[in-house]
């Protein structure tokens, strides 16, 4: 299928998240960890294409999902109850808010800090805009 | 073996990459952005874990590597000459500057835009610290 990116203002949307509070055994659980992303991809609207996750000794998961629409990835560290989860997506029917409730619900974050940066921005035209990351950043907290 | 995330001031850095002006020919080949990625995260001194690449129809291609110390990840549009390339890792180690050099010579890109972000901000007691994600933006034209 067609890597689907017609956002109007950029090809790509990346959401880099900091999951703080997280319960240390729910994130060092690479079945959970996997169940919990690929859920969240799909809560999104993401069209899940192939996916890779990794235990880590003596703590820790990585794992990393290729979606139609780019990619979910996910680095924990129990040890200090946080994840950093990044949603790179394009097209405008994704749902990322809706994911990012999921995984702060499931892995029970009580705070995520938040950046939300353009990738490949684009005028009008469609002709892609040199030197230029345009991003911003926010904080919630339970 | 460990999750490998010694550094003193973050948990991970994640290096941000827009490289324009590639060779559209290159980027659309999954073997070869399969092949100069792995070589880029050996490069880097990074050990890698697993892979999972995808080639899109008509064209482009999404790729990610899971390495000891986190992940590399690629998503290209051949139609705009555009690879956005992600570097997420931890440990002093890793030389992500050769790695840099490696990719934007591989594709031929002209220009990269590059942010580098500090991922799980800790203090000296290595106790992590909420609400921060220190990051600096730079760029670079041949």
């Amino acid at each position: 299928m067609l890597h689907q990116c017609n956002m109007d203002k950029s090809l790509g949307k990346h959401v880099i998240l900091e999951l703080y509070g997280c319960d240390a055994k729910l994130i060092d659980s690479e079945t959970l960890v996997h169940e919990v992303l690929l859920q969240a991809a799909k809560i999104a609207n993401a069209t899940v294409i192939s996916s890779t996750f990794h235990q880590f000794s003596p703590q820790g998961v990585s794992g990393m999902i290729i979606i139609e629409e780019s990619h979910f990835s996910i680095h924990t560290w129990p040890e200090h109850g946080y994840a950093a989860i990044d949603m790179f997506t394009c097209g405008d029917i994704l749902d990322n808010d809706s994911a990012i409730e999921y995984v702060k619900e499931k892995f029970k974050a009580t705070s995520i800090y938040m950046a939300d940066m353009r990738r490949g921005i684009i005028d009008g035209d469609a002709n892609l805009v040199l030197n230029e990351l345009h991003h911003k950043v926010s904080y919630t907290s339970k």
